[in-house]
């Protein structure tokens, strides 16, 4: 009589089918799943070896889309950015994970979902937060919390008997001294020999870039066009043009990826109080993130930047680093950020050159805050009252005074806004 | 020949009359504009003494309902307060009167506005911004900012002269020894005697709330009910029962008046860098509010709340104190407020009492963060696993632990989340 | 032979009776330990129960003094306040209890500390937090989050069949229908019938304030004198003047008693996650932040204030309601506090009624940011440059709009910054 | 008979020569006054031009060592970006160069001070709140501000006429159709073709960096050693060693232009309400603010870090973008600051390369944060109690448990905290 059905995410790996054959060994039935996020991965290969360690069913999901749509490009319309350097990329595709493994686990009739995070990351949280959320009935089975899981599995040789024991297929490829984890957004480098931080990571880490050295000794030019602060277009000095969602940031990987860009190597500080070492590539969204702050410069009001820097950015970020998508803080502030970018439209251009990304120029017809006019230093029309008549008889030197004070200032900012308004047909005194 | 028309705020007292008959003297032809916000007036008077000293035409509209649904409610569901005291009573009102001064300038084919506020106060800044966003085009004569009206204007004999000279009827009764504002919301008062900020406020000078010792000597019960963080009702202990926008906050105000309810006596900072000191009284609004935040306990998610404190009720408050109403960030925050509010649907039950206002209990069906059962000390259950069967084998002394831990406090947090979402036909996993 | 020597938060009541002769029953050494930081306790009547119980010492240590210097007088200059209402009575004595009990423990050669808060409130995190940073080494003995102590324990018959067999005195009065938790500053009623929201405090719930409709129908004025945002001298109408930091508090907890001032009830988020009910009455320390308050009107700058507001009152209020006081962010956040508080001197003038406290009035010769001539709004000398010649020769009108633009709000306001520093002979430009 | 004496901002430019001589002809005595903040400037030959026009005095200090100790220092100690991209080079120099210009007019008898800001820029703000504050008694003389001056100059060709009129030696270099302003932490680009934000900059526009395809097609390596946050050693693979700290800076400057670090192009929000582009080469700066980050990861705080990133580092930014430097808010924000840099001390390996600055690794003994063991993902050792015996008899499977549960994440930091100030000698028992 079994102990009940598990959905279990899993990997293929030597950490995810010891715990599936654990399960099976427990008393559970195994419905194994694993969601396809863009993670290099031969996925017909982890479906056989699920069904040959004894799982009932192995699910495999292609999500890419809809991480892209749904998180990735959230991500780009508030700049998110963890401690100053992190773009989050693996806590990004998490809440699209978890949430299809509950899905997963409810159509196959599950009373559990487990999974293989370690005790001691942030992975653990995000997942168990997201189901807990997302189902509050299920029950989660995390084998690596658990005393008596700990007890059998004291290190990596334990795993390699219970394999040999249970006829678990391993991999004759050497392992890589760091572990990797990797999606549609970047790969991530942690642990082993990166856990000293002073240790550079050598050459061969990189997965998602080419050495900046290696890259083609040549700029190459491109156009990323926006509406509401959504990537939609990009369009390359070769002649490329893509506008299908994942496409576009796909190639966006690939530019990046071919001219080394977007490799950072940091200690940040985990979710659990730890500080750890991470070396994360991210090429596509380290692009689209400047574009889209770069964009942001020319078309969103100063102050509306200023506030949703403060608040949505910073609390975007951390809430998807610690896990809290499935939150009502995060729907929150993504009310306020999605109404932050009605006018963030426009054409950014850029160039790629060796480990960097620049940006050549952007222009925008959809707001009316730049004006060369009025931010030119050589001129000060514009400034002056147009009909002068009848006003400067009263008011004699004023104008230049009150006009050029910090309080225009402010007025000339939101005499825009009016002006704006009543070109939109909003005009404020309707 | 004119120099054109004004269309001039004008309240019918000394100041305003002044310049109604400068401007004219001057070459302007004048429209007094006059809006209703629920303050003090004989607008018949005003409107006689307007076209006596020769305004082409006096336009009076009443905008009390207006005012309370527009801004009086947005300051309720934001609990808005400035420097942890004042509750924006005056700065409130503007942004109403002065779109409503540029609509009446437009209808009356007006080139200018003009107000009476002088150069040190926080009004003319609040006037002048709203003006530039509501009609960019529109040209303002602020004539206590001009040389040559300061210059003639020395002081009140010098206004006093003027009147004389020029027919401008001059009321007998003697002038308090401070200044007064007042809306439906407050009454303030300010400067005079009052700019000694250790001269304290004379018993005669409250007019919105009765002396806390000549209240009754019983509490006065009544209860709020909130939509959407709202007052929608009230319902008070001798079986008053009012749900018009308008009358149920003239209601709050004439409770908290009978009672002595919402005075304060501060020194604020300005924002054009000075302080000064205010009294203010202000019945309805100090009971809403302290309903609102007692009913935002109940039902508003913690970290919600923590957000939108620190973000949009020091934000909007400060906007509403700067005049910086018709402005992109007001409009990008108050989203975010409106969002905050979904859940604030319910009920509070107050007293008051001789200058208190107390909460006596609060309940809603609207949300279901608020368990009595879970919040209990004596019970530990509702914290177990309901089904412990299965689990606690694999998991043995687990529960108590996980359960029990901050993790768990979050999970039960987000569990609830995904409860109501649910519940509300919107399950997070569709 | 010994498990060894616990030191155990020791209240003599049933709870912690129970946890210290089960303590003994399972093989340790137990050291009593009460802080006498202002509850109302027989302190002689504890010590003899504990011995009567078995425990090796009864440590009883009066801390008093220490909790007003150390931690209220940090609460009054920081405005402290969580969730807008609640005064933070019983978190701002954690702190102080905890580290005492630590010292205790380390005296008596404890390898552990324990304590009978339950699993579902805040007080455990706060007492575990702190033994963490007090003395990492202690292990930390939790009872009601250990399975076999709830497993014996399931309710509170199960305490009093084991105070039988075990010879526990048990109180003949009997309990209140609430719990309660009381200190210097304030009591606290929880649980039991507070449980429903919507159910209001009996009359005779409140122990430290009396009923504001049975306190004296006559105003009491006294004045709280400040320095450095401390309150350093109280003078009452009836002449008594206090000094001592624990003897002034106590007189303001006296004032506030008689008047019936400080009594909250709420619904607050706990740590945890969850929502609770709380009743508090803070009679001193509701009177002394409000004082604190006003004279920060007088004498804070105003960017300094927003920012203190934003950044130290916020954090530091959380801090401590988390348990978070002895951890290196509030050690950060309390230099800034401490910063800012270095003009707050000054003597607020007060009055109590019937529920309420009013400020009567403010001086301080400590900043020049107040200035009657300034402010006022009939003069508008002071704005003009004294000297006018060759200035005007060269600038015509210009004084008018610049000199009351906002960028002279601003200068102003610099203006006088600048002059302080002189006049504190620290000239910015030394 | 003059009309006093002035001290102007003088740079030997053609604005700021027709100044000088408009002053003059207008019946001022000039002091001219010049910073050295490390510009490239012909000190020599300003002099001698300034004397020719008719100066009383040319004073020249040299400021360079004072502002990167003073200034870049803390710039660097606290990130300081503005709105996500610009380092804020223009403004971390201005309240050097103010005070200094202050001081040169108190010793030089001047009643007055004046620059050749335009009223469209940042500067005059940053310039006159510095008077402002630094001297509250000098009067500031604005000719791009007075109505007199801008009726009289138009256009650059009024200039040109006025300069052949009055003997002001005119450069014959063409001018660049764009204006610069540097000093020693960056070279600033404005206006002219800049105005067309679509319009890039062209590859002979940028003087403090090489452009990266000319730079060495090799990475160069170097180390940074911080104290407190502050680089105080820079040793180059080359074995190049350097302390002083002027000299410091000047290094990295040299690697950042060796090899092309450092360009950003935005458009960003001025202070007065008008957005502009700008280029910018801040070469040594952009690397000492990376190492700065990346050190901070290592050995600060994760919650003094987060509380940092939103106070101070938003604030002390834009205090000093907005010409705020001489303000109680900077001095408050600055106290934090300092107070966060304590631990901040260890040394960053870092590598350059065609545009891009790499950390290679980073170590500190001045922080116990950071631990291999603890973060190893292999081992769960650390996470149990070192001496299990009495405490798993009690506890049972406790440890994992809660040592695993985030509660446990944060009493690691704190015992980390604690154990950290017990080294220190003042543990927190004391």
């Amino acid at each position: 009589m079994t102990k009940g059905r598990v959905c279990l995410a899993y990997s293929g790996g030597l950490d995810t089918s010891t715990i599936l054959k654990w399960l099976i060994n427990e008393g559970y039935e195994v419905v194994a799943f694993l969601a396809d996020v863009g993670q290099e991965e031969d996925f017909v290969a982890v479906e056989k070896k699920a069904l040959a360690l004894g799982a009932k069913k192995m699910v495999i999901w292609n999500l890419q889309k809809l991480f892209v749509e749904e998180i990735v490009h959230k991500a780009i319309q508030c700049n998110a950015i963890y401690e100053d350097r992190y773009l989050l990329g693996t806590s990004l595709a998490r809440p699209i994970i978890a949430r299809a493994q509950v899905k997963a686990a409810e159509e196959n009739d599950c009373q559990y979902v487990s999974h293989g995070c370690t005790g001691k990351g942030n992975d653990q949280v995000r997942f168990e937060l997201a189901f807990a959320a997302c189902n509050p009935g299920l029950k989660v089975i995390a084998p690596w919390r658990m005393p008596e899981f700990i007890a059998k599995f004291k290190g990596r040789q334990d795993l390699l008997k219970y394999a040999a024991e249970n006829n678990i297929p391993v991999s004759s490829t050497p392992k890589a001294p760091w572990s990797m984890d990797d999606n549609l957004v970047h790969c991530s480098y942690e642990a082993g020999v990166l856990e000293d931080p002073d240790h550079t990571p050598p050459k061969e880490l990189w997965t998602r870039t080419i050495d900046p050295q290696d890259a083609p000794n040549k700029p190459y030019e491109f156009s990323i066009y926006f509406e509401k602060g959504i990537p939609v277009k990009v369009v390359t000095e070769d002649k490329k043009e893509v506008t299908d969602s994942l496409e576009l940031f796909k190639l966006l990987n690939k530019i990046g990826h071919d001219h080394g860009v977007g490799r950072v190597d940091i200690v940040e500080n985990r979710f659990i109080g730890l500080k750890s070492r991470g070396c994360y590539d991210t090429p596509g969204l380290t692009i689209a993130r400047l574009a889209h702050i770069d964009l942001e410069g020319l078309v969103l009001d100063s102050k509306v930047r200023e506030l949703r820097d403060q608040f949505v950015t910073q609390a975007w970020s951390r809430q998807l680093y610690n896990g809290m998508y499935f939150t009502p803080e995060r729907e929150f502030v993504e009310v306020a950020l999605v109404a932050s970018q009605k006018n963030v439209t426009g054409v950014v251009r850029m160039a790629v050159y060796r480990g960097n990304a620049y940006v050549l120029g952007r222009s925008s017809d959809a707001s009316n805050l730049y004006s060369q006019e009025d931010a030119s230093m050589d001129s000060l029309e514009g400034f002056s009252p147009e009909d002068t008549s009848g006003f400067i008889a009263i008011q004699g030197k004023r104008l230049d005074q009150t006009d050029l004070s910090i309080l225009t200032g402010t007025a000339i900012r939101l005499k825009k806004f009016g002006l704006q308004k009543r070109k939109d047909g909003e005009p404020l005194t309707q």
